[in-house]
């Protein structure tokens, strides 16, 4: 099966769940936008199948997967397609459409954590909104932080098979995805989750534990893997951070 | 097959698009918040799965669906289960995948459609965020309306099985979305998409089709259908609206 992950060059973004789970699954893959544009890749390329006036299938925008001749749009629909061929998620009905809930619901807090920079539009600048984005973002730290983290640290808690693995006995896209966002949060707000570790140990562990697979610990020497800057999702402005904000309150 | 609907009485909200589901399949169903306490509904008893401190399934937040024993998390992942169980969308791969694709990028629309109300902090009141609300709705309406409501009409367009439904050649659980985001829209925004049906003829005739619905269009006259209203995600607040401007310049 050929892969072809289509997502911009110079940022992890959401491309990068999809990233993770390829790398884990020890599948070769094209990174479009990265190859040279004469051998069919960069931007343009990467954008192609957005602007094909034939087909029936359109993606509203990066990232999406090419497996073969399938089309898989939205981040979180091409990681359920991976989960199901290469291992990444149970394979029983149940655990299934759960890993798929929690991806889900990691995407929801992706774009909260997107939209503290950009709260009121997304074709202003950052710069032009950091009013809004100071109490955005203080309203992401202080309540939303909070439920999402503490919702994925009792998910870990109440898994019957242990607190190794968010879904049952072993790793799934969803840690891979957990740990993203956590390394993510902690970039963007190293003042605001400074106790991560203390309040949320759980997800520390797992966040180390993804960290160690052998497979990720390669990929994330490598230089396939992106870091976290300022074109990305998660974006470290410290007028935006505020102490112990998230967790201060929490232990 | 047991189906429990959970989510909250008294606003359509995310619960809708579930429930268009469930009765365009013709299936019978528990709408637990609306049932009396003594039957074991009431809004305690919906949420009493999010609470349970022992089941390895824990939903984050309203709605899910529970099917017999199965526990479906989150809006999209749901449907998607109905979908594949109830004729609700293509059984082949591809036109599965596709349909999902389709329905998660409307589930980042109802994001943002709930957004222009509340850009800053769900924590806080319509009220004590109106000039951010304001100006996210201006730009909601001037870029990212037109950004949906476009790829949308170009996906009926380039149906290679014609523009009658979304995905191949019957209806399914997006047309059934779609009616709702247009609907919704149309109600928030009357003067913003004034002229919907103009600029948007394919997704105008979509939503009248589905309208039409035998199923739908008995279901829209009951008293299982709630209105939408402004404690929901579509809220018609007459200061976010603006003439023409999703509109204006597309025709």
């Amino acid at each position: 099966m050929r892969y072809e992950l289509h997502y911009w060059d110079g940022l992890p973004g959401r491309g990068e769940f999809i990233r993770l789970a390829l790398e884990e699954a020890g599948l070769t893959y094209v990174d479009v936008a990265r190859e040279p544009a004469e051998q069919h890749g960069g931007t343009k390329a990467m954008m192609a199948p957005m602007k094909d006036r034939h087909t029936a299938y359109i993606p509203f925008a990066p990232p999406f997967l090419k497996a073969g001749d399938l089309l898989l749009c939205q981040t979180a629909n091409a990681l359920l397609y991976l989960g199901d061929k290469h291992g990444l998620a149970p394979s029983d009905e149940q655990g299934k459409y759960w890993a798929h809930s929690l991806q889900l619901t990691i995407a929801d807090y992706v774009t909260e954590a997107h939209d503290t920079h950009h709260p009121l539009s997304t074709n202003l600048y950052f710069e032009d909104q950091k009013p809004a984005a100071k109490q955005r973002s203080a309203a992401f730290l202080e309540h939303r932080v909070p439920k999402f983290m503490g919702y994925f640290e009792r998910v870990l808690a109440q898994n019957p098979a242990g607190d190794t693995w968010m879904v049952g006995d072993s790793r799934s896209y969803v840690d891979l995805s957990i740990f993203q966002i956590v390394e993510g949060t902690q970039y963007a707000f190293p003042l605001g989750v400074e106790s991560f570790d203390d309040v949320w140990p759980r997800l520390a562990a797992l966040r180390d534990r993804v960290r160690e697979l052998p497979r990720i610990a390669a990929y994330l020497e490598s230089d396939r893997r992106i870091p976290f800057n300022e074109s990305c999702i998660f974006r470290h402005y410290p007028e935006l951070d505020q102490k112990g904000l998230a967790t201060g309150g929490k232990k």
